[in-house]
């Protein structure tokens, strides 16, 4: 994942940013970065830890000035040259100076890299937003920036949600796909944000205006937001965004994801009831589809598992003896509540199935009689990609093993998915709208390398 | 608060401490200590901080060895002295080593440790364990531990839950009123736990076997626990750790924290209707209350506010513009669940009501048609002097204000609170058995200063 | 400065480049870096900090493998992007991957970097050296990278000692001036070391093979060491390495810095005689000037001043009463020893004045009778434009003062600075093979800028 | 070792108490505190680590108050309570409240405990300053704290320079042997300074008064300075202060200390003369010896051996191939200087020989025929009792073997040590007066432990 965000035209606006950037750090706490515009200079600070970490109320004071800003936060795997691979990425090109955030995969990165290396380009990073800042320099015949960003985008693929600092404008882009979200908003004291998920809004005093559309260009120019609609739009929205990632008080694609995810809970107890005395969420992100769940059940809802907050890094290695004992630091059932009583057990989604078969060992240990898995997702079964980290497919227990199989390996007394049919239904909008890949394995747009 | 522990006779005696430690932080996260007993020498290392900030594998493989420890962790505010304020409380005595923690809060630390000083001791320290091991070291006639430990409990008044560590021997003894709690465990691996909380047990791998009782001292020694009542048992255990301190699955004076807060909740829907579309707990601490609430109201329960578990430490100045930005970084509404809504919101208690106020505010501006709040607990009024670490009172703003005027305060469209007697029937216990002193004045014990 | 090392074909290169790197790192604090190439596959770690900061062993267990590795230290006052500005640079490009060092400063950085922008090249950074690893990329007609190497610093001017990883090869080039220092050593256990200073031979076990040349392109291929004499020799050697940069036990352009700077003190005797009871160096920079001076005058050496190591950041402030307190945590005098006596202090040389007045007002208030300064340089009154980071011109004090000028200003009884010719004297070497610009203002390389 | 200072009425005394800590910084790196006298309430700060890194501002603005202060530096090896054992020690106790630095060791630290604990006191430290506290806290009959002052300082034994803060007074306290210096500086802004050495004089503008004499008691009281002779005095100063503690620019015992060392240097030419080729020491504890072993014998003086100031704690193993890395790391060879040179090395001691072997095989790998080793102070045989952290005897080389065999084990071409004869024709006084214990093990005060 990662998240994305633009101001513009609003007195500190790197501050702004960087308040987005805090509400949007689950989306990415490996690094994160911000580049604000001061009278058309680009100034960039970027860091690897998280927003918190990185910047100090000086580096707004004497660096990150101006009224124009864009910031990242970037999620991955480390790989030994991680620090150069924070976002934004900067650079001088042809037409001055330019900055640009990402969130998204491409799927034609190697091709689109491997042609631009014969043209003479040097990559100093693994990312593709690399990429498109060469397609944009290396257009010579366009003499505007606005030209040569809409001549790249029509030669990259996959999944962008991109915004665009110059030194008199910003660029907000969304693939035709429309795979990850990006909302515009309208600052109460002045100027616009674009960011990943509305939940930025709340820090900043903005309200929300319109989503970027699939396919489409927004302008910030003169004070001004135009567009300009590049692609045809086919909405292929990522399901994943109600399921895992964005932040339940976040509208995505202009629905509530707290309300969705509660949504998927009722359809949840529809499709796959089960006999029960409680229904118990993984905290924290069984919880909202829990709450559904009872509503629609009728069986009581109960916080039977407590999320212990203090869980950071240790330097201590766990004692032999005691099995399980990260689950436990993070997690522990309330014993005389669950004790002798048959539970729906809620999590969103199982991706190795080892979390769920030790959550399972502590719940029955803890004197539960009976353990019920309910999945409010699908099963996972393929890659992503359009820019969510999933794991190898291998290491994926669905494709390796029937719902049967799993529900044996994780030692549940029952388990069950939700269907995407059922899915479909809890969003209330059309099926051929969102992008199921990671159950179906239909990719809207296929992967080049 | 605080909390304390202590491992009689079991491998890796100290690292379990360190487990019971961590999962007891939520009573002190100021400072943290740790005492094991290796053949009988007795080690020590304490610092401020987070217990997973302060020990590392290698103060386990080197320095705090052997099958008997005891730990600490501190709440408190910090003076200039404060490093010096942690515990263990260490010292070479008249019969050899001696280790001690404690919480509590003695009622008659300054007439004690005037006249220990009077007698040629001196006070390293601000803390009243200090006085303790005074009392201990001081009587000379005596000539076992356990007579000296005995006479000096008597010298002392107020609130103590203490570990004391000896060359041989560990001892647990409560006060009289047994207003701290004190659980004592059996540990699957071999030997003994004693700690605050019954959480503490969960990743030691040990079953509840009793409390200490009020007046009692536990003595371990040659592999075995013995008892002796040194006083009457008056209890008046502290309410406040079913309202506030506890972790929802400890076991707290025989009973289940969680399900003690479900019952409150319970109580305050029939104690103080209302009419409402939704249920709202504060998270985390009014989430258990709002959930009875519902339960017994039958008013729907909705997460309608997030809580944003990345706040830390941060370097940025919120800027001018954004008013209650500090509240808004930690907790969020979700605006499509509650705008247009009457809510009930639930919290566990009301202190100083500038953070009530803000997220009343909050909730007005992302659209609450109406915000009544319920409070979990009655008002508080007056100090502690049993070792909760309250604000003066004239900072309660029940000390100052009538409900009516905390209700206009906080802009809340009603306001109130539980009282006393319906507390009293969601902890199904006598009530004479439990100190009320910060709701109703009424103190066990006077203070001595 | 900077400083750049290579090593080829040496099991633990990369370990060998950190403590050679180590040996060098007076010659830039700021930041530090190492590729390594582990068959053919090149890895990079860099950051700002000091050597012994930046790098872990897990880094060279887990990431620095291989057998060849280029390293280099940075000298440079802080921009924002500055994090990036740390070298080696990596990037992939159309033969493969590629990383350099440079040390020195291109004269012709920005009409290059035009061209290439104009071509569609963007620049990530501000370094020069970004400028070579595009030259490279971009000369398509030629498929080897020597052949591309040889092309790409014809297009550059001005001062450069480059080496250069591809997949398979390691280049070190010193530009025709050589006016950076590059020499060649064989190392015990196997391989080559190209360091710029050979102190940095001493800890990786290396014997002084010979420097590279002014012009001179030498390959290690195959385990071979090959040598292609680029550009006809025209030696301009910085002066500045002997007076100040380099480290006394290196040998620079085939001389010792230690006896080179004692030459200078011996000069300085010989040209500017005082009637002195004793020669005192400010330390370290004046010890082996003043031991050279004391030689060849016979006036006595004593080490009035005593340098404090201790000091580092320190986060008090100075009081207000305590004038020129950061001077005296850094430098005392030894009373005793100068109190009444005639001084003769003898300094590398002045820059601003600043630290110079102060040291002869705490001479003075330490009872000297009489501070003679003695600089074992000429006066600076030129910019470098070659790579050393000197201040503005403005700034230097003898661009703005004449000699009488600045010997009121600093507040000396004398004041007389080492003539060129005595210099050139001290050095046994030929005046045209020097460049004296910083002192003489006769710059061998315009810069074009 | 340690470091003690005390300021007495001047305004931000505590600050000036920090400058005097950081000037004394090498007679102790390993902890740091002060405590501060505001309106006769004690504060306190101590910890861990350098003085620059412990202070803040921030302490100095908001804790260490008033305008008299006592600080010490702590010189020792750490063990598992050392937090606690840093310096100044506070105490309530029945007089107020008071804080102890006490630079020295107490011979019969272990009977005088024991003797308290029999009495009731605990101790909380393994420091002897505790004892102290405790006799004045137990003096009952004495109703002033000058009395128990005199009455303590009559029960203990050995090395002792104490300052002692009270809520009105300053005391300062010198055993009658004098072992450890003390002395008094007048300060120009106000006020009186009392401070290990003279060098803490400096930067906080202080003159010069006398030292604190043997036996001595100063008390600072209502602005003024008054003695009171304890005990007579029999000087047994501290003969190592010379060698090795005290910081050139310091005057202990009332002489200069480099021109001391300087004087060593002469009577070690005059006493063990070499034909050689240069004098070379080992820096930095060699170089004011070598100066004068130059001057005396006519033999130059060269710094053919550098000291890189970089080495800090690095992260990284050394290769193994690469013997004997940790020493070259910090010490290089200026090879051509050397090379095939007759060297005179001094050194001002040797303590376990591994270094010295490690030099002078460096100098030998460097080309040099011949090494002299010279040690400008008697071989070192017998442990210190008085407060100088020496080995274990059995690991100081000379305890163990003759000189020859030494010089064999270091792979010398020659050795001697400096006689203690011509080590008190170097300082010009009377030998009575010092004490040579730790060369002629003839024990001024015998240790009771």
């Amino acid at each position: 994942m990662c998240s994305v965000v633009g101001i513009y035209k609003n007195q500190n606006a790197a501050k702004k940013a960087f308040y987005s950037l805090f509400s949007m750090q689950h989306r990415g706490q490996e690094a994160a970065g911000i580049s604000s515009n001061e009278n058309g200079k680009i100034h960039t600070i970027k860091n690897r830890g998280l927003v918190t970490e990185i910047f100090t109320e000086e580096h707004f004071q004497t660096v990150l000035k101006g009224d124009m800003a864009i910031g990242h936060t970037r999620y991955s795997t480390a790989g030994d040259d991680s620090i150069l691979d924070a976002q934004p990425v900067y650079a001088k090109y042809g037409l001055g100076e330019i900055s640009i955030v990402h969130n998204g995969n491409l799927t034609n990165k190697m091709p689109v890299r491997n042609e631009l290396i014969k043209r003479g380009a040097i990559f100093q990073t693994n990312m593709d937003t690399e990429n498109i800042i060469h397609l944009i320099a290396k257009d010579y015949e366009k003499n505007t920036l606005q030209e040569r960003i809409v001549d790249a985008v029509k030669k990259i693929e996959g999944a962008y949600s991109l915004i665009i600092l110059s030194r008199t404008k910003m660029f907000a882009i969304r693939d035709p796909y429309g795979f990850r979200p990006l909302s515009i908003g309208k600052i109460a004291s002045g100027g616009y944000i674009i960011a990943s998920e509305t939940c930025a809004f709340e820090l900043v005093g903005a309200e929300y205006v319109r989503d970027v559309k699939p396919g489409e260009m927004v302008i910030f120019e003169n004070g001004e937001m135009k567009s300009i609609q590049l692609f045809e739009s086919k909405p292929k929205k990522c399901i994943f965004e109600y399921i895992y990632f964005a932040r339940p008080d976040s509208d995505v694609f202009g629905k509530n994801v707290y309300e969705t995810r509660v949504e998927m809970g009722r359809e949840l107890a529809k499709e796959l009831p089960v006999d029960a005395d409680m229904v118990v969420p993984v905290p924290d992100s069984g919880v909202a589809s829990a709450l559904g769940y009872s509503k629609e059940s009728g069986i009581p809802f109960e916080l039977g598992i407590m999320r212990n907050h203090y869980v950071g890094r240790t330097f201590i290695e766990p004692t032999q003896e005691v099995r399980d004992i990260k689950v436990k630091m993070k997690l522990s059932p309330i014993k005389h509540k669950i004790a002798g009583k048959k539970l729906v057990v809620i999590d969103d989604s199982i991706v190795r199935g080892t979390t769920s078969k030790r959550i399972i060992r502590m719940l029955k240990e803890a004197g539960a009689a009976e353990v019920h898995m309910r999945i409010a997702s699908p099963a996972s079964k393929g890659a992503c990609y359009y820019g969510v980290d999933t794991p190898n497919p291998d290491e994926l227990i669905a494709s390796r093993m029937s719902v049967d199989e799993i529900c044996e390996y994780i030692e549940a007394d029952s388990l069950a998915y939700l269907s995407i049919e059922s899915m479909v239904k809890s969003i209330k909008d059309k099926k051929e709208d969102y992008c199921f890949a990671c159950f179906d394995l239909d990719y809207p747009v296929e992967p080049k390398e």
